[in-house]
C-alpha cells in the first residue's frame, strides 16, 4: 500500500493539534484533532473536516501522561476512522527556526540539533514542538518529519526591522526581532496573489488577531517588519499577553515589586493582555458581550494598538495598499473591525459598514484608497504543502 | 534691595545644571552653570548668556563632594558677578511628577513628600533631582521654591496612550505611560503658537532628538501621545538608551544570561542605543563623521525608528500637518532630519534639501502637505516662567 497521507502536528505545552491530509502537492484535509490537558486529564477530540465526531475521550492516564503517548492512544481512532490512510510524512509548526531557516525543512539530525539550540529563545514554547516531533517520530518511523517555523517568513527583514539597539554581541547572538505567526502570514499572502495579483504586488498590512494576535508588513507577499520582535510577548495585546510594554516596567516590576523572572514571565504571558486589563476574560466574544467599563476599555486599547502599529508599519512598507484581517478576531469579529477602522480615514482607509457586518472578503467601501479584505487564514495547509513538497 | 532674579537648577546623579534669570513674566537668562563630577574631581564651568567665561575651576574636595556643597561653591563667582541679584524663586526641573502634577507647582512639605513617593517610578533621576531641591533650599531660605515636571506636559493624555496592557492594579499603582521631555514640548508648543496658529490649532508631532530623544503628538498644543512610556527608556533609541524593547528580551537576559537587574539596567540605560549598536559613542556627531559600517547601521536605525514611530503617533492623532524637529540633533544635524524625512512622501513630508542644509525654520518644499520646521527648544525659559510666575 503507497504512503499517501500526511499528519500535521501542532504541539503546545499540554496540547497536541493534528490533522490528517492527503498527500498530493494541494493536500486535502480529511480530520482535526485536538488533545488537551497532556500530563492531567487528557481529552481527546476527533472530527472529520465536515464536521462529524469521531472520538470525544478521556485518555487513559498512562497514555495522556505524555505527548508520545497521547498521540499514540489518539491514532488509533484515527486510523479506524480512515484504515486506508498510511503516514509519508508529518509536517510540524515550530515556533522557532532562528536565523537559519527561511523556509521549512526535514528534520534529519542535524536540524534537530540546531533546533535544540534555539530553545533559550522561546523556552516557553521549542521545548513541546521538538516534543511532538519526538512522538511522531516514534509513532511513524517511516515517515518524513518536516519542520514548519513560526519566523521563516519573516527572515528577510531589512537590519533595521530585525535588530535592537543593543551592544552588538546581542544581534549576533541572536537577540533578533524575530517576528511570528510566519505560517499564517505564508498562507495570506498565497490567497492574496491568487485573489488580487496587484495588492499582493504591493504594500499590504496582514493583521492576524486570534488568541495571540501580531501584525505583518509585506511588499511584493514577502514580509518586510513584523509587530512581533525577539519573543511572542511584543506588539499587540492579546488575549493574556501583555504586547509593546517599556522596559523600565520590567526593571520595576524586578526592583520595587521584588518579582522574580518566573512571576514576570508568568504575569506577561498568562495574565495581562485582554484578560489583565479587562479582568474578565482573554475572549474577545467575551468581553464584546459584558457591558463592564473595563472590558469596553480593554477593547478600545486592542483596537488603538492596531491602529498606532499600522501606523507604524505604513512607515515601514513606505504606505500602504491593503489592510488583511485573518484569525479568529480578525475573521469573525465584524466590530473590531468597525472599530479598528474608525479614525483611519487619514491613512486612506474607508469601511463599508454593510460589508463588514456580513464579513464579506472586500469589506471597504469602492472609494477607499486602500483596500481592506477579511480572509481566512490556514496554518495547518501551509504546513501540510510544505510536508508534501518535502515528503517526496 | 527687592528680589529680583530667578535660579533654576536642573540636577543630575553627579551634575548641577543652573541658570540665573531675570525675574520678570519673560524672564531674560543672564549666566548659566554646570557642575560636573560631584562627588568626584567637581569641575564649575560658569559663564554669561553672552558666552564671557566668568569661572572654569576645579572645586575644593570638600565643596565638590555633594549637591549642596557644590552649589554653595557655585554660588560665590556667581554673586560676584552680579552683586545686585537677590533670588525670588528657584525653579526646579523635576523627572516625575507622577499622575498628579499636570502644571508646575509650589514645593512645600506636602509636594515634597510625593514627590519622594515618586522615586520607585525613576530611581536614577528623582532622588538628584530631590538633592538639588533640598541644595537650593539651603542655600535661599527665603526663596520659592517651584518643581516643573518632565512628565506634567503628558498628563492629559486618553486613556489608551496612559496605560499598559497590564492587570489593572498595576495602572492604579502608578504603572503608566508618562512620556518625558515634558519641559521642551511645552516650549515648543508655545514657540508654534507664536510663529504658527493655525499649525499649532493641528495635529502636530515634535521629535525631541538630543542624548535623551522622544516625539510627542499634539493636537491644538497639548500632548495626546508620546513615544516613551512609564520610564525614559522607551520608545526611539538613544545615545546610551535602547529605547523601544521586546519584554522578551529582558526575560531571555536574565534567564539565558544571568544578568541581575542592576545589570539590566546598566545594560539599557548606559551602553545600549548609539554607543551600542555603534560600538564607537553615543554622539551623533562623532557616527556622522565616521566611516565605519557600524555606525552607518547606528544611524539608520535612529532615522528608521523615528519614522516608524511617526507613523504610530499619525495613528494616535488620527493624521499629520507638522513635523517639528529640536533638540541638539533635531535642531543641528541636517543629514539626520534629511535622512529621516526620506521614504516619508507616503503621509505627506516633503523636505527641501537646501532649506534643511541652512537649519532654517521651515525645511518642508511649497507644496509639502506636512510642513516640517526647525525650532530649537529651551527648558529652562518655561522652568523660569513658571518659577517667576509661582514666586510672586
Amino acid at each position: 500500500m503507497s504512503l499517501n497521507h500526511l499528519l500535521v502536528l501542532n504541539a503546545g505545552s499540554s496540547s497536541l493539534k493534528f490533522g490528517l491530509f492527503t498527500a498530493e502537492a494541494e493536500p486535502m484535509a480529511l480530520a482535526t484533532g485536538l488533545i488537551e490537558r497532556i500530563g492531567g486529564a487528557a481529552e481527546l477530540h476527533l472530527k472529520r473536516a465536515g464536521g462529524a465526531v469521531i472520538a470525544d475521550e478521556t485518555l487513559p492516564e498512562a497514555e495522556g501522561a505524555t505527548h508520545r503517548g497521547a498521540l499514540h492512544a489518539a491514532l488509533t481512532p484515527l486510523f479506524d476512522a480512515f484504515p486506508e490512510a498510511k503516514i509519508l510524512g508529518c509536517g510540524h509548526r515550530i515556533v522557532h527556526g532562528g536565523r537559519n531557516y527561511a523556509e521549512p525543512v526535514v528534520l534529519n539530525d542535524h536540524a534537530l540539533s540546531y533546533l535544540e539550540t534555539l530553545v533559550p529563545f522561546a523556552p516557553l514554547h521549542q521545548p513541546h514542538n521538538l516534543a511532538g516531533i519526538a512522538a511522531a517520530q516514534a509513532a511513524f518511523p517511516q515517515a518524513q518529519q518536516v519542520g514548519c517555523f513560526d519566523t521563516a517568513f519573516h527572515r528577510h527583514h531589512p537590519f533595521v526591522n530585525d535588530t535592537f539597539a543593543l551592544p552588538r554581541r546581542f544581534y549576533e547572538k541572536g537577540v533578533r526581532r524575530y517576528g511570528f505567526h510566519g505560517l499564517s502570514y505564508d498562507y495570506i499572502s498565497g490567497q492574496l496573489k491568487q485573489m488580487a495579483p496587484s495588492l499582493h504586488a504591493g504594500r499590504v498590512v496582514v493583521a492576524h488577531l486570534g488568541n495571540g494576535a501580531s501584525m505583518c508588513g509585506m511588499v511584493g507577499g514577502r514580509s518586510v517588519a513584523s509587530s512581533m520582535g525577539f519573543s511572542a510577548l511584543d506588539g499587540l495585546p492579546m488575549g493574556t499577553r501583555s504586547g509593546q510594554l517599556d522596559p523600565g516596567v520590567l526593571l520595576y516590576l524586578m526592583d520595587q515589586e521584588g518579582m522574580d523572572p518566573q512571576q514576570i514571565s508568568d504575569l506577561l504571558y498568562k495574565d495581562s493582555g485582554l484578560k489583565g486589563m479587562s479582568g474578565i476574560g482573554s475572549d474577545m466574544r467575551t468581553l464584546l458581550a459584558s457591558d463592564s467599563p473595563h472590558a469596553a476599555e480593554a477593547i478600545d486599547y486592542f483596537c488603538f494598538r492596531i491602529r498606532r502599529e499600522l501606523g507604524g508599519l505604513a512607515a515601514a512598507l513606505e504606505g500602504l495598499d491593503a489592510l488583511v484581517f485573518t484569525g479568529g478576531i480578525g475573521e469573525h469579529a465584524a466590530e473590531i473591525r468597525s472599530r479598528t477602522c474608525r479614525g483611519m480615514h487619514w491613512l486612506g482607509v474607508e469601511l463599508d459598514e454593510r460589508r463588514n457586518a456580513r464579513n464579506e472578503t472586500l469589506v471597504s467601501t469602492e472609494f477607499s484608497r486602500v483596500r481592506v479584505l477579511v480572509i481566512p487564514t490556514n496554518e495547518e495547509l501551509v504546513i501540510a504543502r510544505a510536508a508534501a513538497r518535502l515528503s517526496r
